[in-house]
C-alpha cells in the first residue's frame, strides 16, 4: 500500500538537517518517494492519507542494544545487588524456553513500536523463534544469538550458541528486515578462542557481531591482571575489532580504547539508562564522538534498562553528559536526536538504507504528536523531543513502509493480547520469580 | 460527592508502608473515610464507584518546586548558556503578563493533574492571577510571590514582591487549597535585609518561605568572598531558616550546611532534572536524608525542567543519585516515591492532611494503570513506578475529594481549550521569543 503522509513538521536527519515546518511524505513500495513541499500531483489519487495533524515526522528511532526475551524479568530485583547472579542467571536456567521468549520478543516489539523505535539489535536465546515473533511484528532488526561459555537455556553445553548462531545466520540470510548477527556475550564469558571463532563466523557469513564490552569493573580488572590489557585492547589483539562490531556499553574505556575502536571502526551502543540504573557510571561519548567513534543508543534489556523506549534515553542522555562535563550547551538536543536516527544507522552499516528521510530510503518512520500537555509550546522541535516527549507521545510508526502503529494503537494483534499471551505463558517463571524475590 | 473506588492496588505510603494488592479506598466529603479490604456495607450504597481496573493507588504527588507562569519559556534556549540572562530575564521583563502569567498557571495545573501530581509549591510574578487560576483548576498548592532585587514584570521597583507579597497572603490566608507563602528569588539576588523582611512576612502571618539557595557556582564564590560563609551559613546567621523555609535546589550544599538545614529543620526542594539538564550537577541527597533533613522532588519550572511530571524525577533520581554514590542498592524505589508522597508532606508541613492514604486524611489520590506496554509485568510496584510509569500512565485523580482526571482526561475545562487560550494568548511573548532565538 502507499501512503501520502500530510500536515507533518519533518525532521529529516539527513546531512543538512533539513526541516519542513509543514510537509508531507510520500511512501511507495515501501520507500521514502517524496518529502517536504512537493506537488500533489494526480499520481498521489490512490495513495491512503494519512493525516499528521501537525505531529512531528522522523526517522524511525533505532534500538542498538537489547534483549527482547527478558520482559518477564522486568520490575523483578532492580535495586538488589548482584541480580545478575542472583535473578538472571537462576531464571534464565529454570523457566526460559523458546515460547516464552518468542512471547517475550512479541511483546518487546509492540512495546519499541509504540515507542516509535523500528528497528533494534537484539541479543538472547532461543533466537530462533525471537526472530520468528519480530517478523511477525513487521519490524527490522538485527538478532544475534547469545554465545556465553556456560550451560544456558537453549544449550547443556558451554558456547553452544556457536553452533546455534551459524544455523541461525544461514537460515535468516538474505531476509529483507532481519539481518542475523553473531552474538557472544561478553569479553569476560567466553573463551578468547570462542570470542575469535565468534568473529570468523561473523567474517564467514559477513554478519555483523555484538558483544558487551567494558561494562563490569570486575571485567576490566581482570584482563588488566591477567593479560595486561583493557578488555577493548585484548579485543584488539585478538582481531575481532571492526566496523562490523557493535560493543554494548563500554561504560570504562579509557583514552587508549577510544583510539583503538576509532581506529577498527567499531561502533558502540551506548545504553545511559541501563549503565547509571546499575550505579556503573557514565560511558566517555564526548571524547568517543570527538575521535570519530561511531555512538548509537541503546535500551538495554528490560531487566536493565526498563523502558524499551529511546526518548527515555535521550533525557539521560542529555542530562548526565551535560552534568559530567559541566556544560549545559553540550550536545544540544538536535545531536542527541541524532544519536537515534542517522547516527545509529552510520554505526550499524545501514545508513544508505535507513536513519533519515530522505528519497530512496526504506519508509520507516514516526509521527510524534504535539497536542498532550508535555508538548507545548514547541520553539525547538529537537528539544521537544529531547526534554518532553515521551513513548506515549508516539502516534503512527512506519516500518518499511508498512503502518504499524496508528492513533498510538498496533494495527496488528491488539497489544491486549499479546500481554495476556505472555501473561499466561509466564506463570512457571513467575512463580519462580516471586520464591527468588522473597528471599531477598 | 462520594465515592468508592475498587479494584485498586493501594500503596498507602504510610508509615508501615502497607499495601493491599486489591483493596478499595472511600472518599467522604473530601477526605478519605477507608482504606484496604473493608466491607462494602450499605452506606457505600449511594457512593459513586470507581473501577480502578488494576491501577496503582498512591498519594497524589507533590511537586515541590516550579513555576507554573512559566510554561511560555518551553523549549526555548534549551542548550544556551546563559539562557536566564539572555531568555527568561529579557523576555520576563517585555512581554510577560497578568493575563499571560494566569493562562500559564491554568495549563500547568492541567499538565500536572494529569501527571498525578495534587499539590505544588510555586513561585513566580502575578502570583494573585496565578492563585485564581490554581483555585479554578481545583489544584492544592503553596503559592508564593517573588520578591527580587530588580525591576521585574509586575514591580518597577525592585523588592516591590514585598508589598505584593504581604497584600497576597492577606487575601488567600485561610484558603482551604491555597497557602500563601512569600517566595525571596534567590540568596544573591535580593538584598540580606529583603531577605530578612521577607521572614518577618512569614514569621508576621505563620506562612512557609520558599527561595532558590546554593544552585549556582557564582553564588557561592560570592557569599564565600563577601561574608567568609556559604550561602546556607549566610542563611542561618541572617536568623531565616526554620522548619518553614523551603530552600530550593542546595545543589552546592557542603557538609556543615547539611548540618545547618537539619538542625533549623530547613526543607529541600531537590530538582534533580532541572540541576542536571543545565549542567549543575546533583545535590547531596544521601547525606541530607542521613542527617534527617526533610527532602521532598520539585520539577522546577517548565523552561528548566520541561516537564512538569513527577514519574520524570523519579527515575532521574534513582539514576544520579546510584551513580553518584556508585551504588545500585542505594534509594530503592519505594525510598523514592516517598519522596514525593509522605516525605514530601513532612518537608512541607501537612502530613497531617496529606501525603499516604490514611483514613481522615484529605483524599488526594492518583490510580496509575498498569495496562499500557511499558507497565508490564508488576513484580514490585514500586519499582514500576520509579523506573517504568509515565505521566501518561495516569488515569484518575482526585484532589480534595474532587474528580479531576478520570481515563486520562480532565473533568474540568478540556485540555484542547486550556492550550488554545494560551496559544492565543502568548502571541506577543511568541513573537519576541522568536527574535531572541534567531539571535542565538
Ligand atoms: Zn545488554
Ligand atoms: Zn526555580
Amino acid at each position: 500500500m502507499n501512503y501520502l503522509i500530510t500536515n507533518v513538521h519533518i525532521l529529516t536527519m539527513d546531512t543538512a538537517m533539513t526541516e519542513y515546518p509543514r510537509g508531507s511524505i510520500a511512501v511507495r513500495d515501501g520507500r521514502i518517494a517524496a518529502v517536504g513541499n512537493f506537488e500533489i500531483t494526480p499520481e498521489y489519487m490512490d495513495y491512503t492519507v494519512i493525516d499528521g495533524d501537525g505531529a512531528m515526522a522522523v526517522p524511525g528511532f533505532i534500538n542498538a542494544h537489547t534483549h527482547s526475551g527478558m520482559i518477564p524479568f522486568r520490575s523483578l530485583g532492580d535495586d538488589c545487588p548482584d541480580r545478575l547472579r542472583r535473578f538472571l542467571f537462576p531464571l534464565e536456567n529454570e523457566a526460559m524456553t523458546p515460547e516464552l521468549a518468542s512471547l517475550s520478543a512479541r511483546y518487546a516489539c509492540a512495546e519499541m513500536l509504540l515507542a516509535g523505535t523500528t528497528c533494534f539489535v537484539d541479543m538472547y536465546y532461543f533466537e530462533d523463534h525471537i526472530a520468528r515473533a519480530v517478523q511477525q511484528m513487521g519490524m527490522r532488526a538485527f538478532l544475534g544469538e547469545t554465545v556465553i561459555g556456560q550451560p544456558c537455556c537453549d544449550s547443556p553445553e558451554p558456547h553452544g550458541g556457536l553452533e546455534y548462531g551459524e544455523r541461525f545466520i544461514r537460515e535468516w540470510a538474505g531476509d529483507p528486515l532481519i539481518t542475523p548477527i553473531i552474538a557472544p556475550h561478553a569479553t569476560n564469558t567466553n573463551s578468547p578462542e570462542k570470542i575469535r571463532e565468534s568473529f570468523e563466523l561473523s567474517q564467514k557469513y559477513n554478519v555483523p557481531m555484538s558483544m558487551h564490552v567494558s561494562e563490569m569493573d570486575y571485567e576490566v580488572t581482570y584482563f588488566k591482571e591477567k593479560f595486561g590489557k583493557t578488555p577493548i585492547a585484548f579485543l584488539e589483539s585478538l582481531g575481532v575489532l571492526s566496523p562490523q562490531f557493535i560493543a554494548a556499553h563500554c561504560i570504562l574505556a579509557e583514552e587508549g580504547d577510544i583510539e583503538i575502536l576509532a581506529r577498527t571502526g567499531t561502533a558502540v551502543a551506548h545504553c545511559i539508562g541501563a549503565n547509571t540504573k546499575s550505579g556503573k557510571g557514565v560511558a566517555p561519548v564526548k571524547a568517543m564522538l570527538a575521535s570519530g567513534v561511531p555512538v548509537a543508543l541503546g535500551t538495554d534489556g528490560p531487566s536493565s534498562g526498563n523502558t524499551l523506549d529511546t526518548f527515555t534515553q535521550f533525557d539521560l542522555f542529555a542530562k548526565f553528559h551535560k552534568t559530567a562535563n559541566r556544560d549545559r550547551a553540550l550536545f544540544p538536543a538536535s545531536e542527541i536526536v541524532r544519536l537515534a536516527t542517522s547516527g545509529a544507522a552510520k554505526a550499524l552499516g545501514i545508513h544508505d538504507s535507513v536513519g533519515s528521510l530522505e528519497p530512496g530510503k526504506k519508509a520507516d518512520i514516526t509521527l510524534v504528536e504535539t497536542k498532550s500537555a508535555n508538548m507545548f509550546p514547541v520553539f525547538d522541535p529537537y528539544a521537544v523531543l529531547v526534554y518532553s516527549a515521551k513513548s506515549a507521545n508516539v502516534d503512527t510508526v512506519f516500518v518499511d513502509g508498512r503502518l504499524l502503529v496508528r492513533g498510538k494503537i498496533l494495527t496488528g494483534t491488539p497489544l491486549e493480547i499479546i500481554r495476556e499471551d505472555l501473561s499466561l505463558g509466564m506463570a512457571d517463571f513467575s512463580g519462580k520469580a516471586k520464591i527468588l524475590a522473597e528471599q531477598i
